[in-house]
């Protein structure tokens, strides 16, 4: 099984790294980080993480499983046809085709959403729903073969998510352990459900400078 | 403030970019990925995944906080006196030196945390023991200026909680909701109390495998 993990510059770094985490760890895959062009992708927070696309979106053509991952740097892709094209020829021959926070924008722009039930992080879902999506609340958004999670850090419960689908519930229950992914987080701000409401709403009025 | 993230051959992705994804949006923050040399690190699922060490360690002599992923490759790294010096003169100046993983036991090797309170990986937390520290069960513990997390995914936990320390409730909590980190875990076997016990005893026979 081959997973490609689509880079782009001002991509979030846990966006790709949550769900390679628990992926890269089902028997027999071979994970590739892949780019416009081969070579270190830098980050949306200033550049200061690098991951390295260690082939070209062209080298690899038929991918079981492709994950888009998000980020400020998604707007500038939105009319990018070579990564659109791509996006529309790999999902001819996948068996997945699945993306975290604002990469479903991109698997939407790229005609591959229409009609269908996705999410995106919470600032992008009325975006989403322009691109012919039919936003949901859930974490992770199962339709078909397009599996689509939340914003950043829902990444990981999707990857897990799948890894059940793909290699069994033992199998991703062990990745689960050996990563011991028992959350705690020390606050209960995670959604715009729990956050401050005030927060919330300032963080709403500001989504299109986050976002573009 | 200066966020040094050491690298190291084999270590494990998520481990590093878990707490990076949370601090690294602290106000004022300026992170650095730095390894012994500059350039490409291979992380442990087959080295499929390269994170950028923009700088060597030489470079980076007096970083505030300083994080120490794990991974299978942190057992070459345990005599490694280039990275272990390092580790012991950046602490003589750092407000924060922190962990996630089996990084705990290369804090441990150099001897800073003799005495302390301290996590790791659950299967490495009886070698923790044996390099002077006090094992904890906690997901994350801080013991003065020391913060440790348990295993991968318990770094976001440690990186929220010191964001807290660092930036205040409202900051640490704005991060959190902007992550969308609502963690909803499709299965409850993220840690070995909660795993099936057959499944924790399998991999506590395989831990001397697994963590060398």
């Amino acid at each position: 099984m081959q997973i490609a993990i689509v880079l782009f510059d001002r991509f979030t770094a846990l966006d790709a790294v949550g769900p390679y985490e628990m992926l890269s760890r089902a028997p027999g895959a071979e994970t590739v980080f892949v780019a416009e062009s081969a070579g270190a992708v830098r980050n949306d927070s200033g550049g200061s993480l690098a991951l390295v696309a260690d082939r070209r979106l062209d080298d690899v053509p038929a991918p079981d499983l492709v994950i888009v991952p998000g980020g400020p740097g998604q707007s500038a892709q939105m009319d990018n046809e070579t990564l659109l094209g791509w996006l529309r020829r790999v999902d001819a021959t996948s068996t997945w085709t699945t993306s975290v926070c604002t990469g479903s924008l991109l698997l939407a722009a790229a005609g591959l959403l229409t009609g269908r039930r996705a999410t995106s992080h919470w600032l992008a879902l009325d975006t989403l729903k322009t691109y012919g999506a039919e936003p949901t609340g859930e974490r992770v958004v199962t339709d078909g073969k397009y599996v689509t999670a939340a914003g950043v850090s829902a990444g990981i419960d999707m990857g897990l998510t799948l890894l059940g689908r793909i290699a069994g519930d033992e199998h991703a229950q062990a990745v689960q352990l050996l990563a011991e992914y028992d959350p705690q987080p020390p606050y209960d701000a995670g959604s715009p459900e729990k956050a401050p409401a005030a927060m919330v709403e300032q963080w709403r009025a500001r989504s299109r400078f986050i976002l573009e």
